[in-house]
């Protein structure tokens, strides 16, 4: 795995919460929680990357994450640029470093990259120059880190803290790189208890997620829950299959009201988007008073902000 | 209808210019006014909208217009994001809520939303906060009022005033948004007369374009016209039938400089853009000494600029 | 050819080498040696082009030339539209030029266009308002002359002139619009030899690279030169034909150390980019001490700063 802290010890990359402290983890929080504003005034704004140039690459222009790190690199007074670059194919791999050296020779200091396939964030952390930080803005089922501390940043606006509370991860665990990155922030900030919640299809190799609990049954799963984070059902894969999956899957995974009221009375409902209403999660759950969803959307850019800033050299 | 204004009676969205006092739209067209530069000159700029973010949400990326909200939003100092989206069915007018939420909780005050199916600017308007702002970049063929607006101000421009005037409005006037903004504006300005020219099977139903007179002989409603604004031919939709419609089309109705005689020897020449050419203008037309057509463009920045800085809410 | 000079003699478009004195090419280059910094440091910015709009209009969004040019432009302080746009077609010229013309009214002070026809960029610069430029970013096979900028700007900052030295050009000469601007360049600035080297396909014609050796071995095309330029060769073509002409493209005419070693002992490597590694040059070649490929990238947004600042007329 590539190292993603300069030899000092300060964080350079940002491509897993996995081996990040609980120091380092809450420092980023701290720094996030600074740069959060109310919806309805001004955003943060500073200019601390002024001179600044950030790369988004994605392997979609349009996505919601891609305009929230523009944003937060803008807001931070930062040049960027957005590229729609295929990046995955392993056969590719040289042609995909030739376009990174090219645009650190532009004087590109930062990459964002998402990519379907594991493993191109981190050959490109191991590929850059030393002044270069990459970020990953999600990696196949592997890795979402920013979305991991957005999380995390929620519950503990939410409650206080993730010490000692119970977090329910509910729905296609398998294939969610948000769950794994949850997962990581959750337990390194001693959350008591993380559970994953699936169907048998759906839950994950035994070798990973260790120390969670593991359920097969909504009810069971969800009790005395202090959050409950649902995921993403890809509807893509389910197209494959019948027609009526959607529904059937809703009846025997979906988040409703009357399931949530078997966690804690006052548990919170979290989201990743975009949301499947009335598959993994009914439309008054979604919007309801326990609902934590746009907060993190909230908390997302200024989660970006705090890593940008803190993994950019300063000049 | 969703409402426009707020409880103070200022603006805060610009879905369509129907219910617009004349008072409200010339102090639109006296702000747009003051940010008119001559061709050749520096664009007007200021930082009347420094903080605030501008997302543009239109179907295709690469628009004329698109770029015309661009940099109207930058020449007021704004953040701008493009996002790529089909927002239009109604089957997932829940899905296209959650993006604008996301954008909102991203600190988004001002979307602007250009859209082939009519109603979507309404529906996110009506759900928006209430410090947030939609304007409509073109609806279906209900409305473009920054349209509307930029037609009445160059003519405003040429003509010194829209008062008892006569203005032609001809081609195809039953799917053109353009006319029905064009014809609020103008009728609320005072035009003496707007007529309505089009070929039967492309004028509109007798409930719209009310105190409209109707022409299908395109010599008649040109006659002593004071202003003519031609319209766009959607060819995509002749091309269902034969290749030689855009000649036939030219030689019914096309707008030439013999026919062109038949309005008032001042007459003006108008057109929203893209021009087909030979179809429903001749070219000698479009870039002769009547045409105002570049004046349009010029003054839809200027437009853009007026309505971005008082619809969205001081800081 | 369309005029690249106002009436007192000063640059108004960059269209193509072609014409150029040594002096102008001369002042170009130091204009752009003032903006080149190392990797790593912050790049050089300016406010030199405030007030100012340049519109990208690429037929491909996400080009790493695209990217050149948008920073160059922003880092001289101009605001930046990008469009993707369709200008080939002849037969669509007029409808081109009203994109042109809209893009002029809502104040465009410059163009960079790339386009796969001849022609275009000229068309646009004949057409526009005299107070606008137009930049070519490459046209069709005849004409890159930022790269051949780029190119004599690397040859100068490595051998410290351009005068007395042989430079071998190798590969698809014949559809090269690299080479062509190469060769404009290298020779006006006193090149002793510029080499053609290529398979007798992809020769040009007897007409054009006047004052050029041909070679088609390439081991005597590299004999003694001081600069080898590596091409692109276009695999797109090549897969119409079988699967092995690349292996045997690379077997006959790839740049291998081997050959490289016919060259001069301290000769430099070059390529406009993108690489196809293994097919006109080996990977240890293009990474390897000869190589000054990322210079030439470093050296192209510093060019492109150079031009855009020499072209867009004072405010």
């Amino acid at each position: 795995m590539t190292r993603q802290t300069r030899a000092d010890g300060t964080l350079r990359h940002l491509l897993t919460l996995e081996g990040l402290s609980r120091g380092e983890i809450e420092r980023l929080l701290d720094r996030a929680q600074q740069y959060v504003r109310p919806l309805g005034a001004r955003p943060a704004t500073s200019d601390e990357l002024a001179g600044i140039t950030v790369a988004n690459l994605f392997t979609e222009p349009s996505t919601r994450t891609r305009v929230s790190f523009e944003l937060a690199a803008k807001r931070l007074g930062a040049e960027v640029v957005n590229l729609e670059v295929q990046l995955s194919s392993r056969a590719k791999g040289e042609s995909m470093l030739d376009t990174i050296f090219t645009l650190e020779s532009l004087h590109v200091d930062a990459f964002v990259i998402r990519d379907a396939e594991a493993g191109v964030p981190g050959l490109v952390a191991a590929s850059v120059a030393p002044h270069v930080s990459v970020l990953s803005a999600g990696e196949g089922s592997v890795s979402h880190p920013t979305q991991g501390l957005l999380d995390a940043l929620t519950i503990r606006q939410r409650k206080g803290h993730v010490d000692g509370l119970t977090i329910a991860i509910v729905g296609d665990v398998r294939h969610s790189r948000v769950a794994r990155s949850a997962h990581q922030a959750l337990t390194t900030l001693g959350a008591a208890e993380v559970r994953i919640v699936a169907p048998p299809a759906l839950l994950p190799g035994d070798d990973e997620f260790r120390g969670c609990s593991r359920h097969t049954d909504i009810e069971a799963g969800l009790r005395d829950a202090d959050v409950v984070m649902a995921l993403r059902i890809q509807r893509e894969r389910m197209q494959d299959e019948a027609q009526l999956d959607a529904a059937a899957y809703f009846s025997e995974f979906g988040l409703t009201s009357a399931r949530l009221r078997l966690a804690r009375p006052n548990a919170i409902v979290m989201h990743p988007q975009p949301m499947n209403r009335g598959v993994e999660i009914a439309s008054d759950v979604a919007d309801g008073p326990k609902s934590a969803i746009r907060d993190q959307v909230r908390n997302g850019v200024a989660v970006r902000m705090a890593v940008l800033a803190t993994v950019v050299r300063p000049a």
